[in-house]
């Protein structure tokens, strides 16, 4: 097939009738699906359920060390629930803070805790003119919003094929002082679904910032979300960031959302103990403890690192097929079109779809038209705003592979609909 | 028996050598009691632990508004949960937003939300040269630890029978524009255990602060926490405020911590729908939705507020002995001497000693030598300082009644033995 930017304007013109037409057919079937979000679907949630029966019937509710998990205390969580999220990620048990159900709330209070009493004796965020983070884009939505929350200014640098472009970061790291942080999220990158190489991790952990309160913002949200047997694997950055002497530079953030539940899983922090001991000289005055009974209970379901990497299989088992479809109707749908491109991960919970520039925002408006919900054009980068309105996220975990199917189908119609009008223009 | 402080120094100094016998043999009792914190004893929490059977082999997770809990989501909380705290307090579940298992977390984001952001457009107030808060004295610890955090300066204000002295309130807060919010538990308070009564809680809805972020931290912490079944009630102060205009100016706390579980309840805020927008604009930045599993659970054990009261009468038979028991010992050992003074409530978690001025802090000193852990003196007033050094918060529930008799007689002696020291100096 001819591909559409090849194409003269009679072509296209041609190309574009039969397209509107088809369009108009798609809206009578009147779907209404969400591919928004990276939520999981009930069927994901339905294997964990199990869970919720384990302390039914219990009688003995003390931790390993010695605590009633029901009573109040422990600040940094029981010893049990912090040694299963050290494994999680290859830290160890005394770097971990474990939290309520949120990570996105650890990284809210962890730049709130900077922007009013800064980090480790620095100057508090707030009475400095400028502060800035980089943002590795496209990325995630939810981090962006938190600077713009507190009125962090983002600084963008891309990510290529083994990570952020680390010439970019090193370069800014080192000469801006008001740089005092990057967003990461090393393994299956949301929303592009890679991982970074080894030597990017090393580049990292020998960053030399100018601000000694610079923090990698690690989100390792998808550390064991493979979608295959033979998954990606990083570079443990905490001990990578010992080995260069940069013990204190990085907050890691994990979860069980996508593990367990995601209204109710464990979240927690890895970080340097002095970072650690900074942080929970800051916690006792926020709380007593975090919630210790679900501490308790994941770890008496899933008892230990490797009754989650079990668990985890039967995840795959239900979203790889998902991911597929959507790979397979895009394939068969645009590959040949040279208007859009999209990632193949081996993990996580997205695919990231480029299109034509200047056409993102229109493709996403149509799939809505027809009844399909797609992540905001946009949303990938800070304040919301694409520079070149190419990127789209797909969240593929939450319909049915049927109901994928048909939204795909739907993004490639879109996507063809709004290109060939571009390229008309 | 003659009063102490009514002997002359002959007579004195007999009664101490005397005491000072009785002391070192108590110290051979090898005592090792805890009355420091308001913290429920096992058989308080064994009354709920049928609770965690509940979701047990359940296969319905949606609640009422059609949200599956166990996934992401619904920032306020699942309506039925809002529903049971809003009754908890007498207020409409629209004015409720439920958090998760710490109301002290709440307390210290309201605060700091305010400090980074301002209340309701007003200036941050980390931008102000000055941020105080009246606190009521003897009050919660925790309270005051929020304050010291972020810098604010604690303005004292005493408890009376009814309530915090209204005439000191009502003239700093219509003066003084850099006073911000106080902090009340005006429900068997924290640690006198009285109530406020109406005059007060109507004189509070009618304050006319000269700050307009000016906000009353209502922390209502022990609403259903009746020792008697003639407990004391108080007026519902969101209907109050709207009434005198005031509709903004309360922030009200309350949770399940002393219901259900202490370390994995449930813990809410209500406050007015403008207040409510403002700090749903903010917690979006936060977190996608606290744990509704545990909101589930919640409801579907309490079924409703009968349900919560019904439960708390059980609570009250456990620990009512533990009061009457402390009450009885310091009765007879204490009434006649003029030495000291403690309140004797109908609810709440505390009873409040006085001593001689500048005797409290050698006295848990004492104690503490003989095996008795108490509330450190001092910890009633912001910055751990009595300025009398004559408050003592006694914290019945957790020991058991046995060895509540034996804490009780220790610190009577204890209290002798210092203050007839102190008279002989």
């Amino acid at each position: 097939m001819k591909k559409y930017i090849d194409m003269n304007k009679e072509e296209l013109q041609a190309v574009y009738k039969a397209l509107e037409a088809e369009y108009e057919d798609a809206k009578k079937l009147g779907l209404k699906l969400d591919m928004s979000r990276g939520k999981p679907a009930s069927d994901q949630l339905d294997i964990c359920t199990d869970m919720l029966s384990v302390l039914a019937n219990e009688t003995n509710f003390v931790g390993e060390d010695g605590v009633d998990c029901r009573n109040y205390g422990v600040l940094d969580g029981i010893v049990e629930a912090r040694r299963l999220m050290a494994d999680m990620v290859g830290v160890d048990k005394d770097e971990i803070i474990v939290y309520g159900n949120s990570s996105l709330n650890i990284m809210y209070d962890t730049v709130a805790r900077s922007y009013h009493h800064g980090v480790l004796g620095s100057t508090p965020w707030i009475k400095l003119d400028k502060v800035k983070f980089i943002c590795v884009v496209p990325g995630y939505d939810r981090h962006f919003g938190i600077l713009e929350y507190f009125g962090i200014e983002p600084v963008l640098v891309p990510i290529l094929k083994d990570g952020p472009d680390m010439d970019m970061v090193e370069k800014l790291v080192s000469e801006d002082e008001s740089i005092k942080g990057i967003w990461c999220v090393p393994k299956y990158s949301n929303p592009t679904g890679n991982s970074y190489s080894d030597e990017v991790v090393k580049r990292f952990a020998a960053l030399k910032p100018k601000a000694k309160d610079f923090r990698i913002y690690w989100d390792n949200a998808y550390a064991l979300h493979h979608l295959y047997d033979n998954g990606d694997e990083i570079l443990e950055i905490l001990s990578e960031c010992k080995k260069a002497g940069n013990e204190d530079m990085v907050y890691e953030f994990m979860s069980t959302s996508k593990i367990s539940f995601s209204g109710a899983g464990l979240a927690a922090m890895a970080t340097s103990k002095a970072n650690k001991a900074e942080i929970l000289g800051q916690l006792k005055f926020q709380t007593i403890g975090h919630d210790k009974l679900n501490q308790l209970m994941h770890v008496r379901y899933f008892k230990n690192i490797a009754g989650v990497k079990e668990h985890m299989k039967k995840h795959a088992a239900l979203i790889r097929p998902k991911f597929e479809i959507v790979d397979e109707v895009l394939n068969s749908e645009l590959a040949e079109l040279g208007i859009a491109s999209w990632t193949k991960p081996n993990g996580g919970y997205f695919i990231s779809f480029d299109v034509l520039g200047g056409c993102a925002k229109e493709i996403v408006g149509k799939c809505k038209e027809a009844g399909v919900v797609l992540t905001s054009a946009g949303a990938t980068y800070p304040n919301g705003k694409d520079p070149e309105d190419k990127n789209i996220r797909i969240a593929p975990s939450f319909p049915t592979v049927d109901e994928l199917k048909k939204a795909a189908e739907l993004l490639a119609l879109c996507t063809k609909l709004v290109c060939v009008k571009k390229l008309l223009a």
